[in-house]
């Protein structure tokens, strides 16, 4: 029996029955991820399988060096076949790693391919993989049709002029593809000279002469209002801790202005000026009904040296352990004090932070929108099995399970798609077991709703996205 | 068969064995508990199933909120019977939550019914509950009786003059009524208008004529020599962290002052007065061979717009990450190193602190009180399988299981007793596991004595309540 | 059936499979562990079954404390036979405490003995253990001999001799002892007085008039040297958090000549001073290839009473909740932009951050030596199954559990070897189980590399002991 077999994951009669009779037909709506709009747009074609499966995987990246692989043979300027077969020597030794999952549900997935990888069967696995890229089914557009994606909301900056997403709505394809409102680079003034270049391509996009911190205001206004024009219904933060600091609009103000003129922010003001960005973005999704997500505790850019060789996203992160819940909770309370809470989807990559986290979250259901706030999906280290367990389990205990607006991809990559049968299996898995030990009602009534939401409807009923 | 059945949680033989013959019958002593004494001494009739059910539960109003239900069917002005409906509409949405459980469990035990509770059995439901609490069986004395409780330790302002607990131990009733010293707002210097109103109260209570912090201390002791005279051999304390800042008796003087002239005291001071009473309260423990009780790391009241709206205790707490473990080991080195270290149970919220807090209570063990400090129960949101079971297992792994004074209900509500059924369940359905897996002998001359010790001989011993 | 039966914590056919016929075999590298080098070079005879196994054994202290046994019978004065019944009285106090694993794991590897220890089976147990020590199998060596164990690194203080060392090389024992280089002391710039002492033997053991700073760190590399020529190639540091403040040579300097005057350092003084010799250590360890061990976490000697009755490791230690990762990460960022980041391994006692530590090491693998940083096994109040599998949980889903070089005693006592047949057992069945589960494929062509890489081989490759 090949290793990725039909009830892979699945491990009572229960959670068989649940999948594949309430799971697995459910369309994707992929919320959450960093696909490139451009391969969209172009409906791009991999050349093969070093390209649309390695060329920008820091998962795979990390293993690699973890294994004594030279960087040559990571990041560096070698071949790609032998970048492959780099990757094919070392995934036996990721055995329990969820990179051993992935592979070979991937390779099943997208090529049919059954066996292992390891050196014996690499250059099998690279031509038949090679040759199935080479058709019309796994260019992007193929991809994202074969695993009934209905849409696509991708990770974009204030200042991308969105063009992409403008063609990909123009192009008629079945997969809607929607920007995301992702404002990190507004927070820099404690480094501006990357602060004033972003500042000046913010007034560019805006068409808004900035000079001054009400201007900047408006224009990340205006920004906000277009990425809405093209179907934009999330915004998105990533941040070492949530910034809940007092801060009025003057000393934002002259904290900017600072800035402006080349000083850096302290961290004190650094804390301020975000805290008071953050209560404005806020606002800014309340007013239009947007979801917005949070994603806390990534520690970033560890390795000094490396970084300096490769920059940001190539494998050099881990998890922070510092406290999240007051300034997570204030910054919640804030917001709402004001009738000014957006939906939220919270992600925190610390598992020891869950429970406060899922109980963090009750504190501001408003008794109008069901599952208004959100303990977000097991993310980053946490997207794997046991850390998706960790995350229902907190979410059942402290909250509803039935609420869960469930997976998104995360992903840079097209081949990343059968993440979100990996989650739904674990799902169905979980609630079998439940069922198995009399935990839940044995009950499809009961249990097919629970399953379909958490795969598909509660997420299309939550974000709101302009879909039809 | 019914969802709650005779072997519910109850996964193997041996774990059914332990249950049945060695679990079940042990009476229950809930030396924790927040009823109402008025209720009891008036044995209380309650009118509806509203009334015992849903009056003042927290934890259904968040489950509710969390399913988009309007405040007015949650603690507004609606109809019970509407509140009700709204109630039993949200519990299919609540499956993997313990109020799932916990639902069904006290529908069985209280009523009989064995129906899952959804909008279409709501009225059957409502109909026969509501018969049954018109007769005696439901009155509050009667529920004590039905589920064999021999004491219930509530919980009490010192300057409450218990006239309800003299009231109960002069009627005979079976079940035993004790006061707990819990003594929260004499900490409370850094909001001078309660804490003023207080000290008040305090002195009328002590007939002290309080104005001195040395009268303030008398008038302490007074109530806590008062309580001891009605039987309390507990205290208990709620503190986002323990305190254990050093403070001489001169300084507590001062700042009791200055909140006595309405001047609040600043963090620093509120955590010096603190950590001097604390100690104080230790002392006075200690001296009377009394129990004292931490609760560590709720982090409450987080919503101010519902904190303005409802008060306190209406479902908008949740767990703080607040480090713990230097301030605790101060505060007890301190007592123990003057002796005056008095039995302990430990009660943390947030889940990732269990290792820590289940090893610093073994530097305190003294070699003459068996189990003398203890790691306490699942609180609050830990009040359920996952994390009843990591707390065991903290337990047993750091210390000795078999000196665990086990389970309280810590509930508001009569119908919260089956709580002690579900922890008995979930704990012979952790040794009965360990049987079969061969890491506990399959032996009842061990296991008898440690499941019985947990239910109810265990708690007995260390507390020495005055039950004869 | 014996409670510790052929099979004992295998619960799989897999696990069983991999157990009997890849781990068992595979010799022990007892890479960090207490043991002493006079009891080894002396070739000890223990008198009676208390001196091999209750004399330091602060674990089974604790536990009898907990169970309010008397400190006469614990470390006080009382007969060696009624320390040993009081021990025995208590083992089935401990079910589901690892002592009670441990200890019949013990007697049965040890002397054969399946019984149960308790009241009634003292006695016999004494007796029968008593005989067999008295013969040649039980003395140090053949201890050793007969549980395979290849290499023992001690722990050792810079100051030492290392004349049993010498003694051990010369004899021609098989089993290699190896010191590791445990400079502690050498951060005491807080407590002159221990500090001034210190550094006194230090210059008597280095032969070097130290009266300069510079002197100072000459005698440290002098030391470290020493410890290289007779086959060390570890160190190991047992710090409450890591250190990684700024701190120059001259302000280092400065802080030394402070507490060589006998100035103790401020808390942030100590905090620079120990920053920079952390740095100087990690050097010296990276330019001869060794691999530094950091033990992070232990809240030390918490019972002053006890501290001053008993001095320190005699059972009063704990857990901490420091935060870990700043400190950490910067420190190994720091040695790493200087290509002097050396092998380690990073060991944390509070598993609320296992999967914050394992993501960190990911950090700084090298892509040379494959495993270089390596997430420790469970120590101390961690090393036990639920916690070891927690570690191996978090190691595998973060990073390569094919690369861990996996268990160590961490022992004072010769009784301790079958520890690592518990761990491997432990392992195979976390394998076995995931077999079972379809988790991992059913080849031992994938499992025996990876189980005996765990077991012996990673580390002899890691290490680079001078086993030969």
């Amino acid at each position: 029996m090949a290793f990725i077999h039909d009830d892979f994951l699945l491990e009572s009669a229960a959670a068989r029955r649940l999948y594949h009779q309430h799971a697995a037909a459910e369309p994707i709506l992929d919320y959450h991820c960093h696909l490139s709009p451009k391969d969209v747009a172009e409906n791009r074609r991999f050349n093969n399988l070093f390209e649309i499966w390695l060329e920008g995987d820091h998962y795979k990246w990390r293993a690699m060096r973890a294994n004594g692989v030279d960087e040559r043979l990571v990041t560096g300027g070698a071949d790609p076949y032998d970048k492959f077969l780099a990757w094919a020597r070392t995934v036996p030794a990721t055995l329990r790693n969820p990179l051993y999952h992935w592979t070979h549900l991937e390779l099943a997935r997208y090529f049919g391919i059954d066996e292992l990888l390891d050196e014996s069967t690499a250059d099998m696995v690279w031509q038949r993989a090679n040759e199935q890229l080479a058709g019309e089914a796994l260019r992007a557009h193929g991809i994202l049709g074969k695993f009934g994606v209905v849409a696509v909301c991708t990770t974009d900056d204030p200042t991308d002029d969105l063009e992409y997403h403008r063609q990909i709505a123009a192009s008629g394809l079945k997969t809607k593809v929607f920007p995301t409102f992702r404002p990190d680079k507004a927070l820099l003034v404690s480094q501006p000279d990357l602060f004033n270049d972003w500042v000046g391509k913010l007034a560019a996009a805006a068409s808004i002469d900035i000079s001054s911190f009400q201007d900047f205001l408006d224009a990340l206004k205006q920004r906000h209002d277009y990425f809405h024009s093209l179907g934009g219904r999330l915004s998105d933060h990533g941040l070492n801790v949530c910034y809940a600091d007092p801060c009025t609009q003057d000393e934002a103000s002259a904290i900017f202005e600072e800035a402006r003129s080349c000083q850096p922010a302290s961290p004190e003001e650094h804390r301020k000026f975000a805290s008071f960005l953050m209560l404005y973005f806020g606002r800014l999704d309340a007013g239009k009904g947007w979801t917005k997500q949070l994603h806390l505790g990534a520690r970033r850019n560890n390795n000094s040296r490396m970084f300096a060789q490769l920059g940001p996203d190539t494998g050099f992160d881990s998890i922070g352990d510092w406290p999240q819940i007051d300034a997570l909770g204030d910054y919640l309370d804030l917001l709402d004090s004001e009738n000014a809470l957006p939906k939220m989807v919270i992600y925190n990559l610390n598992p020891a932070d869950n429970y406060a986290i899922a109980t963090m979250v009750g504190n501001f259901q408003d008794g109008r929108i069901g599952g208004k706030i959100q303990f977000g999906s097991g993310w980053w280290f946490l997207d794997q099995k046991e850390a998706m367990e960790w995350q229902m389990n907190a979410l059942s205990n402290c909250g509803l399970l039935s609420r869960f607006v469930g997976m998104l991809t995360d992903s840079r990559s097209f081949m990343s798609y059968p993440r979100h049968e990996y989650f739904r299996r674990t799902l169905c898995n979980l609630l079998g077991s439940d069922v198995e030990k009399g935990l839940l009602p044995d009950s499809d009534e009961l249990l097919a709703p629970l399953v379909q939401g958490i795969c598909h409807g509660n997420a299309r009923e939550l974000l709101g996205l302009p879909l039809e």
